[in-house]
Order: structure tokens, then C-alpha cells, then sequence
């Protein structure tokens, strides 16, 4: 049975995207490097940068985290210092990632259901000098929300801290100005708003940090550096690629350009998103995070308190029917979270809604209506 | 065009392999937990163990040198000794590894045309104490020899050593016997002979040892015990696993109980190399292996001293007719490298050696001819 995913990736690919994988290619051929290299150059248009003005990119085989735990592990030398902004799992994981490594860091932390406040960050920057990076998640996906990217790349410029955005869930489907967001470090990964297969993940760097770098990293294959070093003077990767996730990529990038570009895609996520919460509204769902800060990636559903309500036999129902739900990640409340990412088009949320409807019916589950 | 690729991997696999990757599955969905244990039982069964006999299995996503760093960096603990035995690119590898990670280790090196020799192992042993590991490379790709891991384990076993072996590009197209060869951590990839996609690394892994990991790894991302105990508690990954490479892998382990389990597949690959050596001996290539350490996954050829012959040309020239084969990493001597895995038959063989012979003449290149 063919399945929707309403998830925050891996996401719905289309058709032509999977079938980009039909060819076995040699991960050291000029066929595949030529792609790699497309690839690559078409990650820096996509980040609204070029080489021209300073800007690389890197790719890293595995998941988001990878990509994440790379860069964090090669940017901050053994006497810088790493300031994370956390408010949700993911600020979390950097976290975790400087504590296991051994990185000097501090941790401003705010509730899950607040965005990362830029006036307290300047403050608590103003406060600790030592502090060389600043890392942030833009879209939060434990929760949904956007931090201010934007005012806190601001601020890193003012005080000249370097800035490491992990932009995984939001990258090619929200427009943003890597450049005049002051943005040193983006990571993002293939499975996300692409819409490519997992795989991999990739870096837009600015060169001035990527090449502080060299010699800095705590590992082998997490090397940013030595990744970008031997893609860039071999067009090879280091180490095995997941050559058939980047064959599914480029066709992806091909396919975005087709739909319009970042500008139309980000459009259309956020027509699937009011779809979504009329319709959620309508059935009497609360939405976990107030409207302002909340993004159009994925959204959390505080779980209805009417006690037939029970969220595996809800999430297997949907799944019955074809549609591919999210679990919730919170830490302080019942959530499930629904994505509008991917080849989901308001038709389809419709469906969804429609599925949701049924189930909550059949399981005799009442919500409470909201006046709206 | 479709390409039939003479590489160590990744390699050409099966329509049927590449198809099981044309529907989108959601990471945490059941029908994906699903599969990821039925590949992780299907794991122990190949290796001919199981978790009653005390082995377990995990996966790590990227190539397979990430499983390879996964287990060195995880499982060599700060008061203990990695003796690395190496003759070639992959044993220096994880010398590297154990540099990077500043983990204590000796290196006994070979000839890169020699094997590992027992006697002098167990000779640096018996003056090295402090060796708590030992790690060698089974197939070293490098030249394409087997190295002796049974004589290798069972000194390790006399020695009490635990022993970490890389059989990166022979598990599933060789015999091996993890148990009687006292193989405590044993690392392999999708992409080799299993024949699936690229996407991920594995090890099977004796639990005794796999729990002294707990707390040791010096990463994230490749803590080799929390990504284990990941999927054993909740079934799922930690981090976005490679969903459809996993999904093809099921495939081709399907098809690897088609074709009649490791030993029929060691078989076509050992008929596949019975071809390929006659049909390069009859054109007047030169091995660089003694033929008794050669194993049959890939061979090292010597370039043609007719200074006519280039290998650039060459190589470009057998891909346009659908043939990749693999440059050489010899670090004393210019070879190229033809492999036999994969969905390559005897038939395929043949073929790309009346491509040979076709370019050879074209580019007016003179073999020496073998008396054989």
C-alpha cells in the first residue's frame, strides 16, 4: 500500500524522484561526479550564495544529526567556546554533541512553547565574551516553531561570533537570506524539504570558517573539512556515498526548480499548513504552540483529553488508511505532530482530515469545540 | 545508460533490489520497524550465530568506514591498546581512526603483496601486553588478498584479546565462521556482497563485548552501544535511517536465500574470478598477487608496460561500453582493480573482456604474453 507521510522527513518523494534510483552508478565515476558536482553548485543557488562570495558546501553521508555532529565537531576549536540556544530536542543534541566531545559550552535554554528571545541572547552574549559560536535550530521540529534567525544572526554579527544554524527541517522550504541572515554554518539534510530520499546530510559554509576547520576535527568520517577538501579537489567522496540518494537528490533539485523554486514550494507548504489547521480546528484540536511563532513545517496537536482517546490505535488507524502521522516529542505535554512537507498537496490534507474525522467516530472520541 | 560496475562496491545489483525502493516509508512507521528487524535477525542467521549463542547485531548509517569508526572509536576504552594489523589502505585507516580519537595503539605493518602473518602476530603480542584489541582487515581491497582471520583469532582467543575484524567487502560472498574464528566485533556495508545499495554499515558483535561499549564511544552519532540499544529497546533508529536503502537490503537478502545462501554466491563470485583471470592471463596481464593469497572478491592487475597504455583512456573506453572497473590505491606500484561481485555472471565476464582485448587493440597496446 502506498503511504502518505505527513512526517518531518523522510517525507513523500515523487514518483520520478525514487525512479532516479533505477541505475546502479560507480561512486567513482565521472557520471556520478559530474552529478555530485551538479549537486553541490545547485546547493549554493538554492542558499541564494556563491562561490564568488565566499560560500561552500560540503556533504555528509548518514542522517541530519551527522551532518550536525560534523560541523559542530570541526567548527569550535579546543579554546573557542559554543553558546547553543535551545528550546526543544534538537538544541538538545548539540548539546550532546559538545558535552561528548568535549567542547567548551554554554546553554541558554527557553521553554519548548517560546522562541528563542534575541534581546536575552544578546544579554547573555554581552555577558560571557568568551563565547566564539553561537548555534540554533530554525525550525524546532519537536515543537514546529521558527526561531528569529533572522534578529539572532544580527546580533551574532554585532558581537562577531560565528553562527551555526541547523536549518534541517525548514532549508528549500522556507525563504532564507543566508547572507544577510549572517549565517556561517547551514546544515540541512536530503529527506527534508528538498524532497529527496534519506541519506545524507550538507552544509552551506562560508569558506573563511570552513578552512579554521582544517586539523580541528574529533573524528574520521565527520571530518567538514577533509569531507569538503576531497570533494572539492577530487570531486570524489572520501568515503562510500549513498550514491543512489544522490542520484534521487539531483532529480529532487530538478523538480523544485520545476515547481517554481524555493518561493512556490514554501507556498505551497503553507496552503497545505491552513488547510491543515481549519480543518484540525473544525474537529476541535488544540494547537500546542501559540499562531505567531508557529512555523508551516509541522505542527503539534495536544492530545484530545476525552479519555477513548489513545494515540497508538489513532496513529494505527491512519496508517491503515494510508496516511503517516507523527508521534509527539515533547517534554512537558501529550503531542502528536502532523508535516506538510513533501509531495503533500492540499488535496491531500484534505483526505487526511477527512481519515481523522472518520477515526475519532469510530473510538467515539469527543473534542471540545472551539468557538472560533 | 545501464552499466554493469567491476568495483568493489557499491556495486550492480538486481532490478528487483533497486524497485523495493519505489515506496516511501515513514522511519518510525511499523511496516519500516519491521523490516529493519527482520534484516537485523537475517544479519545473525547469515553470520551463522545467534543471540542465544550471546551475538547481536547493529547498524550505522553512512559507509561502511563509519561502522568501522563506530566500532574502533566505541569500543577501545581510555586504559586499553588497539593493536592494528595492517597491509594497506584500509589497515592504516583505522590507524588513522585510532589518531584521531587518540586512542592508545601499535601498528604491525606487512608488505602490501604480503598477508598478515600469525606467527609475527602472535610473536608482537606475546612483547605487547598492553594489547587489550586487535583489529584486522579480511578482504583488504587494496590489492584484493584475504587475510588469515581464523589463524588471527585463534591467537587472539589464546592471547585473550578481543578481536575486531573488517569484512567490509567479503561478508556474504565469503565463507567465514564468526564464532570458530573468534570474531568478536565483525563490520560489513550494504553495499558489498550482500548487493544492496549504499546507505549504511553493520556489525554483529559478541554482547559481552558490545556492553563494555556502554558510556566508551567519543561521539555521537557513532556511539556503536546507544545506537544499538536503540533499536533494540524501541526498534527504531536513533537518528533518520536510510529508509530505502534498508528496504532494498531486505531485497537482496531475500535473493541472497534465492540463489542458495553464501556459499552459492561464493561460488558464482569464485567462477566469476576463474573467468576473468584465464581471460587476463590470455591477453598477457600480470597480477600483483601471488595467486595463493588472492582472494575472489577483486584483483589487482598491473598496468601494461607498453608505454602506449593509459589508463584514463582505458578506463573511460570500458565505460562506454557499460563496463566500470576500479583505479588502484597500491601505494608502490600502478594497477587497476576489476572485481567480481555483484550481480556480475560469468557471462559478464566474458564480456568485458572481449572489451578489453577491443580497446587494447585500438589503443595499440602490447602485452608481454604469459607462457602459461
Amino acid at each position: 500500500m502506498k503511504k502518505l507521510l505527513f512526517t518531518p522527513g523522510p517525507l513523500t518523494t515523487s514518483d520520478t524522484v525514487k525512479q532516479a534510483m533505477l541505475n546502479d552508478v560507480g561512486s567513482r565515476d565521472k557520471a556520478f561526479i559530474e552529478a555530485v558536482k551538479y549537486i553541490r553548485s545547485e546547493m549554493l543557488t538554492l542558499a541564494g550564495v556563491s562561490k564568488e562570495e565566499g560560500y561552500e558546501t560540503t556533504i555528509i553521508q548518514g542522517s541530519g544529526t551527522f551532518g550536525v555532529e560534523s560541523v559542530i565537531s570541526s567548527a569550535v576549536g579546543v579554546n573557542e567556546t559554543l553558546l547553543v540556544l535551545a528550546n526543544g530536542a534538537y538544541g538538545e543534541r548539540i548539546v550532546k554533541i559538545a558535552q561528548i566531545h568535549k567542547i567548551n559550552h554554554l546553554v541558554l535554554r527557553f521553554e519548548e512553547d517560546q522562541i528563542v528571545d534575541p534581546e536575552a541572547t544578546a544579554a547573555f552574549i554581552a555577558e560571557h565574551p568568551e563565547v566564539t559560536h553561537v548555534a540554533c535550530i530554525h525550525s524546532e521540529t519537536t515543537t514546529g516553531l521558527f526561531n528569529p534567525i533572522k534578529e539572532i544572526g544580527a546580533i551574532c554579527k554585532a558581537a562577531n561570533k560565528v553562527f551555526i544554524v541547523d536549518a534541517m527541517s525548514s532549508f528549500g522550504g522556507v525563504q532564507m537570506d543566508i547572507k544577510g541572515w549572517n549565517i556561517d554554518y547551514m546544515v540541512s539534510s536530503s529527506n527534508k524539504c528538498i524532497e529527496g530520499v534519506p541519506g545524507f546530510a550538507f552544509a552551506v559554509i562560508k569558506r573563511s570558517e570552513l578552512e579554521k576547520c582544517k586539523g580541528q576535527a574529533r573524528s574520521l568520517t565527520l571530518d567538514l573539512y577533509e569531507q569538503w577538501n576531497g570533494l572539492e579537489t577530487t570531486g570524489q567522496f572520501r568515503f562510500t556515498p549513498p550514491t543512489l540518494s544522490l542520484m534521487a537528490f539531483r532529480q529532487a533539485m530538478e523538480e523544485l526548480k520545476q515547481e517554481g523554486g524555493i518561493a512556490a514550494r514554501e507556498a505551497r507548504y503553507q496552503q497545505n499548513k491552513q488547510v491543515l489547521d481549519a480543518g484540525m480546528l473544525k474537529l476541535g484540536f488544540q494547537f500546542y504552540l501559540k499562531h505567531d511563532i508557529q512555523g508551516h513545517i509541522i505542527t503539534s496537536f495536544l492530545y484530545p483529553t476525552d479519555t477513548n482517546f489513545n494515540f497508538e490505535r489513532f496513529y494505527s488507524k491512519l496508517s491503515e488508511r494510508g496516511f503517516v502521522i507523527y508521534p509527539g516529542k515533547l517534554s512537558k505535554a501529550d503531542a502528536f505532530r502532523i508535516g506538510n512537507i513533501g509531495q503533500i498537496f492540499p488535496a491531500d490534507v484534505e483526505a487526511l482530515l477527512k481519515a481523522v474525522e472518520e477515526i475519532l467516530a469510530e473510538e467515539n472520541v469527543l473534542l471540545q469545540m472551539q468557538s472560533s
